[in-house]
């Protein structure tokens, strides 16, 4: 077992919570299969609460994320990368170990399926478990001097032009220097884990989990020469808007706040983390392989000779 | 001389207009300079009616934009490559020959310095001058089978996702043919002259001025395989919204509507051109050379051996 | 049917060639199966001379490519992109038809599956058809002003840097007119055809087989604003190299000569060009995305909202 | 000042090896205004043995680099990265520190300009100086299990496919697990020195010196979804070499090596560092920012409104 110092081994997980993907029909049954089987160990099974009514699971305890985030052990999350990531992003600062369930396509952070949980999910409460951590964002806004707004990203922190209107331009500064005046469609700030998402579509490199750096992806840059950078996941990023009608900042692709000139964006890494557990054997190039149907991929004909 | 065949030969050019940018301090006395050295070789000159009213020029008459489209054998603009733009479209159901006047930064199609501007003028009107056609596009919105909304593009016509929203997921056919459904950012569909502006940022290739090609280009597109493509000009591109909140299309991004699911928008050559004088002399890989800084750029250095 | 002027109808092919990929184990049944379809309804049939060796196929006669390019008036080449490709530049002189089949993987130009081959065939010299012309590209070598080397290439002329050298730089004309000196691994020099190939992997567009244009395609430029660049067909394309030791240039990656300082290199558009038969309802964008994986490839998550 | 732990106070660097580009008239007078600039303060000089060969300087002593490296304090380096480069890789086992002297064109490490040279050496030796290490790579080649040959490299390890050759295959492990197989040109194995070089050039991300990562880099691979990535430099990266005739590897451009199929190359990061002395005030972004041109880089036209 490969387990990070702070996680507790798993076979003293004494309370599960389990968290179903809203709007996802079909999966009621296997929700409550997972729970009547860590009950049978002798564990204490909590539903998250909207998850519990969605799927009117009545049989164990219902509580919200913040509830699950003091009393579980560990979390069980059913669903896409999606679901996911919003809640790693709401349990981050609990500092609850999550397990990724997906219901039939493999994901950078629900790997294992649906149709192999029960076995795996034995072992990995038996202590057969790889334990991963990943960092996530912090981002912050601030107008005239005024701190307005404040979240976590775990994928990324975009800013980007408004709908209809020409390039933004971002002034970025890190660590107090400043770096460049960029003209764009927007700058993606991304963690490893985001690296694979939005990121990537925009040029960005793909960067390991476990790569103590953050990405900066510009989107469509006016210059040519504005190429993706990465940086140590110590740097302080802020971008101050410096023109662009109804530029926006996001996060997660959640939170949206309409920005006005000189706002100020500050991102940096946030002191919570996320840790994941996976199977024995989990390998995070398995999945990247997969994902990017590495091996398989279309050819470009004509060239082997 | 290589005029295209539609172009009359510039010694006969009688009446020629002159439009200034807009905003732009200090031109003024350089347009009536321009004004007076056409007027003293018995050319009738006029004045777009705007560029009068701005820069205060009474010596010579003023005509809107379509008066000159009827009257005018020739147009003088100065300013830069985005004042061209938008003068060149509106000019283009006329076929008035046009000749790009920078003040000071080479433009792709303001290719003469203001400071170059009196003995080249002479020149070309004598005769010495390159012509140069270049294509347009047409783009229509259509809205449950009903014409919405047409306009012409010397750019690009470009879908994209609304702000703060996530991908746009964009249908689109060619020549009636389904080409792919493609989720990203958005689309540009670029003439030639266009190749060099949003969809260069984009990852779009160079697409020289006569190559009879419209370029699409995604922007950030979900698919890594979803690769800029170049098609014939005769193509009619018809882009359909599928999904995306407050997705928009806008004209050299200059109108802009607002899209709902199912609208869509054709795409394709206008039937219109636009037709540029140059300096005898003048080629495209000389501009394209000096604005791309290719042979000066900066060096990816320590591979030379 | 939608032949080009050139084409006679297929009901008129009264001799029809067989070309079969070498090395190609269990494909002699198909050759022979396809072989007597067609003697069946009275035409000629003929194997390439190598062909019929392989596989040793006796029934019928056997011609070398030249004289098939004599007598043939269509040839069917079974095998995959990379057959087709080094037949249809050897008979590209003698204008005959090509249609191409693969052994099970889509190509971009054996478009017709062996088994779906024998009605397909049948329908097609029916009259069931469509005709596609595909444009090839002269390339020649010079050393000190003298011709050394010249021959066609489908699908693209690749100057490259020696193996274990440095950048190679080039001096690129177009049209007699300087565009750059390029630092860079190489350039692909592409034609539609081969857009799809090297020049893809290079990144460069996509570039439908109607476009009349040819690719420039950096590999690993030295300056970033290098960018791929599509100029008219009709471009002469000149390219000297500067410096760079052990430079080498080949043609469809097929022949290969180590160059010098100050050899050039012309490549222009061959006066041959080559016409594929598809069948009725072919079209280039099912192809595309068949072979890109549009609408399946690998998804980047979480972008959606 | 900001001197990592290892480095001692620069007002204790008694002596201080010169070294300066072979071949580079006119710089012999430089050197020697250093070297008796350093003497005057009392410093012992020494200037490396084909540097005071090449440009006849015998006032002081000369030592080869392995010697510099034994004895030296520090040492000055007059040239070009490409210089700086060598020589970092030469003196890294001895823990040298560097300063990097160019002759008029600003470099990665090579950040002080020949005609600041006196004052800002001066106030370095001082003390306001600012230290920043580097990491190298550590490459070794493995033949039917036999080390064949090992060697550092500053910028990168470059795998390549053979002039005039199709393709390489390639199989790459991280940490005993197996990443892909890989179709291409080649592939870049960089540090962050090496990022803002030929990975860059082949599509690579920037990634800050003090990024704890190796970038994996393709050069025109087969697969779309080959894109680069970013692994921690801890990671031990094994490359076999599975087809392609003729392949390569190099290291730093420098050494080059023929590869036979089977042939296993391993990349680590070395445990020797390079630390540079910067003067104060020094930041790596203020060099990035003017040798990519940014904020002045030529412009993509006609987005802004």
């Amino acid at each position: 077992m490969s387990l990070t110092p702070h996680t507790p081994h798993p076979s003293s997980f004494n309370t599960i919570a389990i968290v179903g993907k809203h709007m996802a029909g079909g999966i009621a049954k296997s929700l409550t299969d997972i729970a009547d089987c860590l009950g049978s160990t002798g564990r204490k099974v909590i539903f998250e609460a909207e998850t519990a009514l969605n799927f009117s699971l009545t049989d164990y305890d219902a509580m919200t994320l913040p509830e699950i985030g003091e009393c579980a052990d560990a979390a069980i999350v059913v669903g896409g990368d999606g679901t996911m990531l919003g809640i790693a992003r709401q349990l981050a600062p609990y500092n609850v170990p999550l397990i990724g369930v997906n219901q039939g396509r493999l994901g950078f952070m629900t790997d294992i399926s649906l149709d192999q949980m029960m076995p795996l999910l034995k072992e990995m409460l038996s202590g057969k478990v790889r334990s991963e951590q990943r960092t996530l964002l912090k981002g912050s806004i601030e107008r005239e001097g005024e701190p307005m707004y404040s979240t976590l990203a775990f994928n990324d922190v975009v800013l980007s032009r408004g709908s209809g209107a020409g390039m933004v331009e971002l002034r970025v500064e890190v660590d107090g220097h400043f770096m460049y005046n960029q003209r764009s469609d927007g700058l993606i700030v991304a963690t490893p884990t985001g690296s694979s998402a939005y990121a990537l579509s925009a040029g960005g490199p793909i960067l390991h989990p476990s790569l103590t750096g953050i990405g900066l992806v510009p989107i469509a840059p006016h210059a040519l020469s504005n190429r993706p950078i990465v940086v140590p996941d110590s740097s302080v990023i802020v971008i101050e808007v410096m023109s662009g009608r109804n530029a926006s900042v996001n996060f997660d692709m959640q939170s949206v706040a309409r920005l006005l000139k000189h706002d100020r964006i500050t991102v940096q890494r946030s002191e919570h983390t996320i840790t994941f557990l996976h199977p024995e054997g989990w390998n995070y190039y398995d999945t990247l392989r997969e994902k990017l149907h590495w091996n398989e991929y279309p050819s470009v004909e004509g060239r082997l000779k």
